[in-house]
Formats: structure tokens, C-alpha cells, sequence
């Protein structure tokens, strides 16, 4: 069996040896390792890859002991990932359908490996696309008024099914600090503009307004500031002053589902990290 | 001999038709034409390359007989250039010597043909650049009280030698409203920047703290609010979690002299039209 | 009512003037021209939108004055498009779904403005995608020995639905030169490499073993040579030594999808003139 | 004291367990490490930086035991560099600058950190450049009778000056597999074009022939088969039909010099490792 583990904690000499040593001992075999040390802040990161004979390791004990031996020396924040677990991604959406298309179909084709409980919106204009794709859909309203019980159905609906992690595939609601808070570097967001710059609504038309030669898409991790929380991927694309703001979107819809659906896989595949509102992504 | 005529006025119908008529009536042989209407402002742009028999046609003629027969009843702001000027380059800079360097080699192999003057700058850092090709350096430095000094010396270098267009090859100073001015849509700076994002000072220190994927450069000409001219070239490249930012500062540097070599060659070729804060960019 | 105009002929002086005073004394009102010249072989192309009052002109009265002023004139191969025609395109795919997803998804959202009569495959494995979009699926199996007959068969289908265009979403099949020749540049294929390297089977196996840095994917015309047709567009995505085959080919998918989609937006927007096994592709 | 330690062996479980754990015992605290296994080949490879007190630490003794420890048992090619250690590079050149100013002013400001005992060239064009940079220039003209004496000379001076690799910054030259075995894997070449497409001569010709919508740029290790030597870096810029052939070329010098100074910096810093004719480039 594959494992996934995922390390951080203050940096100091022999951590790698302490660690591979330690797995080696275990029975692991190291197949892959990745490692970042954040100078400024003195912190160690580590991305680890090992196998283990699953008939004989229990993985129980391993995580008791990986505690007591390395992290609770090296106080370490850590995480262990056994490949055959599969997350549960909960889908929110509104009106435009690409993202929503673009995942369901690597879903479909087996590239974008999880569950997908339900899909939600705000809107009825994609239930089609639910049901074209055989999955539960939800169409739960939000007004100025009712966006707190809105918020109440949304988390019933994410415990009752065991979320692990929910992405907004243009979504085009402010989700609250509750929520938020629920899912810390777990709710997926796409911006449709190169962040920092065009953070807010609109981003096509002020991308536009103010003349630029390139466009962007940028996904991150949703944190109380709208469009500030941790960057995971960014792409760009040119337009010229023969692109009219319409264009800009056209050509930006396909930024926003490759870099949403690039998001999505490492995520899914524990290659990010998060620290200081920033991202480790593994390679 | 070869002409470049730009034009922007009110758009109506007949334009097109009614320029090329005059011209091919004067003898000339249209030779490349683009054009382009800002459907908002409801304005047309064109840019024409013909070609006449230089013994026969008197440029002045044609110049009086197209401001009475077209650029009158259009209501048209236009320009003529013929192929045999070469415009004078001032260069301005200050310690950084990639994108003089840059620059000086694509003059010395012909790649850019203009004349430069002189070289100036407010620190003698690279006045060795200046002498290993043989062009004249000013040494003029800047300080908070000898700012109105220092430019009026430039003004008055400018003008002793008829500079046409000045590029700022990260000069690091800032431009007073009174020098723009006299340049207008004529003075190119580098900002070391995806503009709008991280205008300003220390842009690779601000792309690094906020953890972004990707960083730029940007070529606009100046105005008197401070990186927010119109663009004329943008250009990116990834950078990870791994970099520090002296490797932002690395990476960055090869974007600068090639987006700002991409914005003068635009230039000169007569390519770029400046209309409500932003560029038309002919191909 | 908006038409579109492309134009080749032997280049010569006068030709822009003559065809736009010619669509101005006609009524129209030109809103977007673009040409260009191929020196070596000394023709010139032209794409001209105008715009008409559509009650008042009649079209094949105008076809047939371009055609004896202007056309037979200057020696001129050209067509005219209106905007309210709604090309027919045939999608022939085969097993993988990440191409046909894409289209369909672009279609569904009015991004890819045209009739899908019909879905053809050698494969009953997207049939299903066929089903949830509500288009007609035709399964034509291809062997050796059924290879003329299932031609036979496909040329019925698009006679009997009146294909303008033919697109290959990865269908996996060569097609025989009777086929192509009557669609000649009207059959547009996907080819999963950076053309010309890598033509012809297993690209992404050529180019692992090769240790390229860069793939990419090429939508073209499909001529008699095998990926050797007039390219329409191109793109690229990097890799490394850390990337397996299984990598480069869902790097590729991400690639193929976006740069078919935009092949074949800019044949359907007539934005595209084949000539000399190049394309012309305007902006 | 930094060292850099590069390793391939046959992969088996335990390496870097043990590797690290003989650097952390021998006082090294791990500042970088790298991995990665080609599952194909059964190959493992790691790059590994390591701090020591340079005081304490004998490199000889630690070289001995490491490779009585280690490289024996697991059968290891390896090597180790200290950053103190600075390459001798030798830049042979023609008649193209860009490379060469290039690849010098990064030298200038310390972007490269090597040596450049000579530059060499079979044209006397580029000599002034050398003296601009207060190199020494040799010239030796290389013709089909002359070529076996002018490569005996080139070893001469190669050897005279201890020069560690070679950069061929536009040679134009081939090479002589008498030449390539005495620095394998260290002469590194530009190539104008995306190999493996357009190998050989007259690379952009050759792309502008095809019509394709990309061009790039390879620098490669030069091995005995003409542009067929493992790929260290690659990079690719847009063109579309209205460029010309010479629009090629100066688009493609801006790709040859950049993409050309990443590999020199690459190979400079110890992070590039061949294996059956394709290059690991380590982060």
C-alpha cells in the first residue's frame, strides 16, 4: 500500500535522515521525497511517498509511533494519506456551466479520482448537467435575507455526506467566515483574473478598462479576505485591443477550467501545502 | 520609398474606402493595412504602409492635399513617417545594466534602427557600458533637492540633441509631470511587474509575499499617475515555492529586457497608438 | 445583416482600393478588414466584414457584380458568407471522450455557433455522451477489410445531413483520399504533438523517449500526407524528467481539447485561407 | 562549506535512508535534496546539498568513506562539488552576438559564476566583443581542409586553460567525436528550433516552410549525432503567417539567448544529470 505523508515543523539539521531512517525501519520503501525550507520563517516541509506491505504494517501503531518518535521531538504538524482512500468533493456552482463540465468530464474519464456526492447551487440553469451526470443536485437559494439559512442547509448537506473538501466552480457567492472556518485550505476557489490584480467582481471589465496584454486565472484556497487566501495555480493567456470585453471572458473560461481542474488534482493528490497564507506545491 | 501613415478619427463609413482611393489616386501602392474600431469610444484607428516612386511624389503635397481632402471632413489626428527617418533614442538608466545591455546589443546588430545620442543616468555604474560602445554619457544626479536641477539638465540635453523618444531602461526615478509633458506617449519605462498588480516600489518582494505563481513585466509609456500608463507589452514566467526572491529577481530580469526591447521596437516601427489610456498594438 | 468576404489573387496595385470603393458604392459599411501578402508567391489575401441593410441589397446581385468588376478583373478566388448561415459540422470520434466533452460543452453554451447533425464513431464507447447531449450517434466500425464500405457509409450520412465540415475529435482513423477530397480544407484533425515532430502514431511515446521539455498539439487541415496538412493552430505545455507517459498524455488532453476548440472556432468564424499547404489564420 | 553531491545507482529500498543518514553522521546538515527514480531503466538519481564546517570536515577522508560506505555497496556513480569551486568555461562563437553578449553580461553582474578563460571563434567578427569584455579571443578559421589542425588546436587551448565545459553560443560548427569524448556532456549547444523538429540547418527556414504557429529554441549536450544529445532546456514563442522568415530569426535570437543561459546556469549549478541520452534537471 501507498502512503502519502505530509510534514511541517521548525527546521533544523537531520530531520530528512530522522525520517527516511525512521521508514526504512518500518519496512517502508521510499519512493518519493520532496522537501522546502522556508528560510524567512525557519520552517521545514516534506512531501513523502512510501510503500508498505499492507498485510503487515499496522497502520495504526505507524501513526502512534511516527508520533512519538519524530513529531513530538521535531514538534511537528504532520498528516498521513493511505492511497486507497478516496476524498469526497463537493461541487457548488451558479450559472456558467464550463468548469462544471470540464470536471465532471475528468471524473468521468477517471483523471480527477474522488467521490462527488452532490453538486449545489444557487440556481436551477445546471441541474441538467447534474443529471446528464447521474448526481444528486441541490438547489438551495441565496438572498441578502436568506443566506444564513442558506448557509445552515449548505452544512447539513456537507456533514450529512462527509465532505472532505468543496470546490466553487464559479460559484459567485461570498461564503462566510462560518464555512469557512469548517473547511480551513479545504474550499477551492477560481478567479478569473491573474491575482493580485482585478481581485473583487468584474474582472474582465476592469482587465479591459485598463488596457492589459495578458489575462489570467488564478485558484486558491477560499480565507476571510475575498480572493487573498493561498494561491495553488495561476495561468495566463495574451489578448490584444482587437479583443472586446466579451472575448476576454471566451478566452478566459478556458484559463479558469484548466487551472480550476490543475487546482483540483494536486490538491486531491496532497501535493499543496499551506503556511503563512502562502503554498508548497509538491512536483 | 516606403510611409507609414497612423490615423484616428470618428468612426463612419466610407473610411477605408476613401484613404485607400486617395492614396492609390496619388500613385502610391498600398502595401500592408490594419485598422481597428473601439466600438465604445466610437473611434477608428488605422495604420497604413504604402509605397511611392519617391522621385515623382512631393511628400509636402501630399501632406497638404490629405489634410484638405481627408484628415479636414473626417476630422482625423494624423501622422506621417517615411521609411529613411531614424528617430533619436534617449537612454536613460540607473545601476542595473541587463536591459542597457540588452538594448545596445540589438543596436549594434542593426536589430534596432534608431540613433542614440546619449546615455544617461544618475549614477556612474554603467558609464563603462556607455564607453565600450562608444556613446556619450551624462552623469546627472538626482537627489530630493536637486530633482528640478537634474531635470532641467535633461530637458536641456534633450533638446540640444533632438531626442524624438526617451526609454527608461530601469532608470528607477520618477518622472516629473513637466518632463511627460513634452514627451508625451514618448517617454517607455520597464516596470518590473504583471501591472496593475504590484505597481510601485519592490515589486518582486511584493510578488513574494503574496505567494503568486507567476510574475511579469510590463512596458507602457509614462504618465504622470505612476505605473499606470498605457501598455505596450506584458509578459510572464512561473515561479514556485522554491524561489527566493533573488530568483524572482533573476527570472524577472530576463522578462524586463525583452519586453522592453518588444515595446521599443513598436515604437519605432510606428506600431502603437495611444487612445484613452491604452495602446492599439498594430501586428 | 453582416457578411464576411475572403479574397486571394495575384497581388497587384490597387486592390484594397478598389474592393472597399466598390462595398462603399454598393451600401455596405466596412467594419473589419485585415490582408495580407505572400511575397514569395506574390498573392495577395483579403477577409473583409461589411455590413448591409439586408432589405435593400440583394445578394446575388451583388455576388454577381464582385464577380465581373472585381473578381474576374483581378483574377480573384473569393467567397461570401452571411452571418445568419449556420455552418453543419459531423464529429467523428472514437474512444477518448476529453475532445468531444469539450465541444459539446462549447456548443451547449452558444460559444460554438453550429449545427451537430450527427456524432459518428467507430466505437460505441462515447455513444453515451451522444445520448446526454440529444444528438444522433452513428456507430460505423472501421477493419481492414470494412474500411471502403464503412466510407461508403460515412459519405452517405454527411451527403444525407448536408456536412459543411468535418471535424476529427481524436477519431483515431485515417481518412482516404477520396474522403478528403471531397472536403478539401474541410476536415480538421487534432494531432497530439508539436508538429512536425512526432507525426504519425504514439507521440507522447516518441517524445518521453525522446526527453523533449516541451509537448504540444497541432490542429490542421488533414490532407493525403499523413499530419502534414496546413496547421491551424498550435500550443505547448512543459514537462520534465518527473512526468511518466501517463503524464504527458493528460498534459496533451488539456492541450488537444483547447487548441481543437479554437481550430475550429476560427474556421467556423471563415477566419481562416488555405494556401501552398500554409493557412492564413486572420485575427 | 556548501557541497553538492549528484548519485545514480541501480534503485533498490534504503538509499536515501542511508545516504542522509551518512551525511548527518558525518556532521553535514541537508540543506536541498532531490529525487527521482526512472521506473523504466530501475535507475535511481538524487542531487544533494549539504553544509558543513569546513574546518573540521577532510573532503578526502569524507570521499573515501563515502564511496567505501556507499558507493560501493550500492554500486553508485557519483560525484561531489564544493561551491567554492568556480568552472573554467570556454565560449566559442561565430558570427552571431546575441548569445555572446548575452551570456557576458550575465557574466558581468555575476548572474553566471564561472571563469571564462577565452572566447573562440572561426570569424574575426565577434573579436571586438572580447575586447569590449577584456577576454582573450583566439581565432581559428576552420575550412574543410583545415578542420583536423584547427581542432587541434581548440584541445591545445582547451587543455592549456583547464577548461571545464563548452558553451557553443552559435558555433555553427560541427563537432568531431574526437572533440565530444573528451568533454561528454560538457559542450553545450543552442539549436534554432523545437527539436526534434527542423534539426540541421536552416532551422527557421525550415519552420517557415512548414507553416507552424510555434518556433523555439533547444540547448542540448552535444553528442556524436547532429542535434540528437540529451535536451537540458526548451522554449517556444508564437509566429503566425505574417511573419517572415527574417520575423523568425529575430524572434528566435530572443528564445536561443535565454533559453541558452538557463542551460548554462543549470549545468553550472550541478543541476542537470544524463542518463540514456535524456537530462534530469533537478529543481
Amino acid at each position: 500500500m501507498k502512503t502519502t505523508i505530509l510534514i511541517h515543523c521548525p527546521d533544523q539539521a537531520g530531520i530528512i535522515s530522522s525520517v527516511t531512517g525512521f521508514i526504512h525501519a518500518e519496512g517502508g520503501n521510499i519512493i518519493y521525497l520532496d522537501q522546502h525550507v522556508d528560510k524567512q520563517a525557519n520552517v521545514f516541509f516534506m512531501r513523502l511517498e512510501s510503500e508498505f506491505d499492507g498485510n503487515v504494517v499496522s497502520f495504526s501503531d505507524f501513526k502512534n509511533e511516527f508520533q512519538s518518535v519524530l513529531a513530538g521531538p521535531y514538534n511537528m504538524e504532520w498528516n498521513m494519506h493511505l492511497s486507497e482512500e478516496r476524498p469526497k468533493m463537493a461541487l457548488f456552482v451558479s450559472k456558467y456551466n464550463h468548469c462544471l463540465y470540464d470536471l465532471l468530464s475528468r471524473f468521468h474519464s477517471h483523471e480527477v479520482e474522488v467521490d462527488i456526492p452532490f453538486i449545489l447551487s444557487n440556481h436551477r440553469d445546471l441541474e441538467y448537467i447534474a443529471e446528464q451526470f447521474q448526481i444528486p443536485f441541490y438547489h438551495i437559494p441565496v438572498t441578502a435575507d436568506t443566506k444564513a439559512e442558506a448557509e445552515k442547509q449548505q452544512v447539513e448537506l456537507l456533514e450529512k455526506y462527509g465532505i472532505d473538501f468543496i470546490v466553487l466552480a464559479r460559484y459567485m457567492q461570498i461564503i462566510s467566515p462560518a464555512l469557512i472556518d469548517k473547511y480551513p485550505n479545504r474550499i477551492i476557489n477560481i478567479h478569473h483574473s491573474f491575482l493580485p490584480a482585478f481581485a473583487g467582481a468584474k474582472p474582465y471589465h476592469a482587465a479591459f478598462a485598463r488596457g492589459v496584454k495578458i489575462i489570467g486565472a488564478t485558484s486558491h484556497y477560499v480565507t476571510e479576505e475575498l480572493d487573498a487566501g493561498p494561491i495553488i495555480e495561476q495561468d495566463v493567456t495574451t489578448v490584444s485591443h482587437s479583443h472586446k470585453i466579451a472575448d476576454f471572458i471566451a478566452k478566459g473560461r478556458d484559463l479558469e477550467k484548466i487551472v480550476l481542474s490543475r487546482a483540483v488534482k494536486l490538491h486531491i493528490q496532497r501535493k499543496t501545502m499551506v503556511y503563512n497564507n502562502k503554498t508548497i506545491i509538491f512536483s
